[in-house]
């Protein structure tokens, strides 16, 4: 019976401190961006672990990692259920956000391959290059469901200035490739992805299981403030119109602006610039970049309309300006209610507490959404920590997790 | 008679806008910064039209520019009476600051040899290497006044990591010459330095001359937030230990906190960093340099101590730590009362308006008066405005300015 087959708890947490060790920075933190060394020696150490399980690892152009499972039983030219997430870290990031997903969904492979479990429907782990976005928002998964043409991936350059296509090849990619990889929708049934929280709901609710609902939108602008310069020494305060005042007024205004449209709206700003940045100068402008999300799309816009009016209110205030340029959204995403169903089944069957939450943070599953019925299960995230070398969830809720994820797989598989 | 020699304003003006050319950038500003190839140019122009009016020049191993007139009568071992400032600008500044009172003191010499005034002093003219600090506050003035030795000269470097020695060098200047370099008290009878008033109070009164009291003192220092870098998606805004909104709190509050202190104080913030810089991370760290400045040493403490409580009540709130480091305060100076009263009849007899009133910004006179009765001459600046393309006095007022300047000279020269 597949109902009784187990993931290895043990195996799970020791791969996960194998992987962990690809990227270790002397912090002890991970830093493993997409394509650097760490990223490919973790993908090579990932693509030797499937081997010596015996699943067959194909790898697209852009970097994306296929390892599909045939159970006895299966018949290939059904649909797929698919399950994936990915290796890459952000800087000075941790060691579970996306290996989480990945090793869970390896574990869960090896278990039905091992168990030599017969399923109706093949079983497919995707790895997606470059979540974490040095190239593009969830660069993989936007490849494959959505594609890039060869002139947008020529002109693409990631964070540090790289071009994409030299990237590419040194990695060992074929960038003419890249352009031509894509999922069709027939191939696949449904996507599960196993991710850590991420947040502290889970824990401080003392909850195994976190069955995800929707994800987030997430939108991009930028507040410039323009005053001006003027002398530190010799402009009385009264009569300065510092850019950096203004963006203090705004910033300290972000949670009411934030808690006026909904509970689960943020408003971040994770970087200001100023000029003529000079310590004896007042600046002249402040540009902040902002991150702003919420789970609806009609509450999307009130957040930038929110942002807009307290740039608009701080710029007054100190008689300068502002000026918002808003970038394109990612929409928010509703998860499948049958996958959710089948989730929080699984985790029932298996005896662990779940709730419906969510996703605050952007994940692959959002593009897999976009071609097929989608679900995610969170597990507990320590202190609500990630993208950091804090960053931890305990080998108990890993393999809490990974048998939830285990058990919707082996319960999609079987559907009609 | 001296009192009816006059500065030549055409010519004066002329100067201007030839010394202008020197560092002129594309937007229109100057950047004339110590030792760059513009700095050296405009020395060896300066230099050329000490020349032509037939005054003798020598250079010290700093870069400190010597111009003496000894006029008929003038017993050369009596302490001279001197004025000066700096040719050297800021990145992007403007074609006035420093230039002004160094063309001016320049006419002024020449005008008295031109006319053969016979006065009893010898007159000397500085330029002072360096005023704007690329290797040290008022550095060539420090080093007059106060001197270096060689080992403090030889671990130097500038702001954009050049070593100092290489660049005196490379201007053709002698290390060795620069840690001997200095001026004896008994060399100066009296300093009195020319300079654009940066800032808007002589345009706004209609104030034709600004007789300089004190020159306000400087303390510079850090205030760092640390709060804990969190995932923008998925750490409600409540949760947030957001060091960028402490810092928020914090600038909103320096004008209440400077004005708590007197009317004069400035606190500034030119510069701010964030940790890790992500723009889905919430800062974990902010740090602001901080500028502050005030006419009277105990308010310059009580300056500090208001930074200090301004930023621990901002992490307060924030629920994180805040972490404040001062540099050495450069103290106020008050400036010598007789040579004040001797700008204020000068201006007086040319039937010029003029005004008291305390220096903002630090000037090399600062230095001078540690070793010397010192004073300065305001000229109004358009729209309060310096070190910016904008930077502008009009040629009526620095010809004023410049006439003040000479009438002052002459009758300090003819102090017993």
């Amino acid at each position: 019976m597949a109902g009784l087959v187990r993931v290895d708890g043990e195996r799970l947490t020791a791969d996960q401190r194998e992987l962990s060790a690809f990227g270790r920075t002397p912090s002890g933190g991970v830093s493993r961006t997409s394509y650097s060394p760490a990223d490919l020696d973790a993908r090579r150490w990932f693509a030797a672990r499937c081997t010596d399980a015996g699943l067959s690892v194909r790898t697209d152009g852009l970097g994306n990692v296929m390892v599909r499972l045939s159970p006895p039983g299966a018949d290939p030219s059904r649909p797929a259920v698919w399950t994936g997430s990915h290796l890459d870290s952000v800087p000075e990031g941790g060691g579970y956000d996306g290996a989480a997903g990945v090793l869970s969904g390896l574990e869960c492979l090896r278990r039905l391959a091992e168990e030599r479990v017969a399923l109706p429907r093949p079983v497919q782990l995707v790895v997606f290059a470059d979540e974490e976005g040095c190239y593009h928002h969830l660069f993989g998964s936007t490849g494959l469901t959505r594609g890039f043409t060869s002139e947008q991936l020529a002109g693409r350059r990631g964070r540090d200035g790289t071009r994409l296509v030299d990237a590419l090849i040194a990695a060992g990619l074929d960038p003419d490739a890249a352009a031509r990889t894509g999922i069709s929708p027939a191939e696949v049934h449904a996507y599960v992805e196993l991710h850590i929280e991420q947040g502290p709901v889970l824990e401080s609710a003392g909850i195994d299981i976190g069955v995800v609902t929707s994800i987030v939108g997430i939108g991009g602008g930028t507040v410039r403030f323009t005053g001006r310069a003027d002398h530190a020494g010799t402009t009385p305060m009264p009569a300065r119109r510092d850019a950096l005042r203004a963006a203090g007024h705004f910033l300290t205004r972000l949670p009411a602006a934030a808690a006026g449209v909904s509970e689960q709206a943020v408003i971040t700003c994770g970087l200001i610039d100023v000029t003529p940045a000079a310590t004896n100068v007042v600046p002249a402008t402040a540009e902040l970049q902002l991150d702003y999300r919420d789970t609806d799309m009609s509450r999307m816009q009130a957040l930038a309309d929110a942002i807009v009016r307290t740039a608009q209110a701080a710029a007054q205030e100190c008689t300068l300006t502002a000026e918002v340029h808003f970038e394109d959204t990612v929409e928010p995403v509703l998860l499948d209610a049958g996958v959710e169903d089948v989730v929080e089944q699984s985790a029932a069957s298996l005896g662990y507490s779940s709730r419906r939450m969510p996703s605050g943070a952007g994940h692959d599953a959002q593009n897999m959404a976009r071609i097929a019925r989608a679900g995610m299960i969170f597990v507990p995230s320590a202190g609500g920590r990630s993208h950091t070398k804090e960053e931890y969830t305990s080998p108990g809720d890993l393999e809490r997790g990974a048998n939830v994820l285990l058990e919707t797989l082996t319960r999609l598989a079987r559907d009609d």
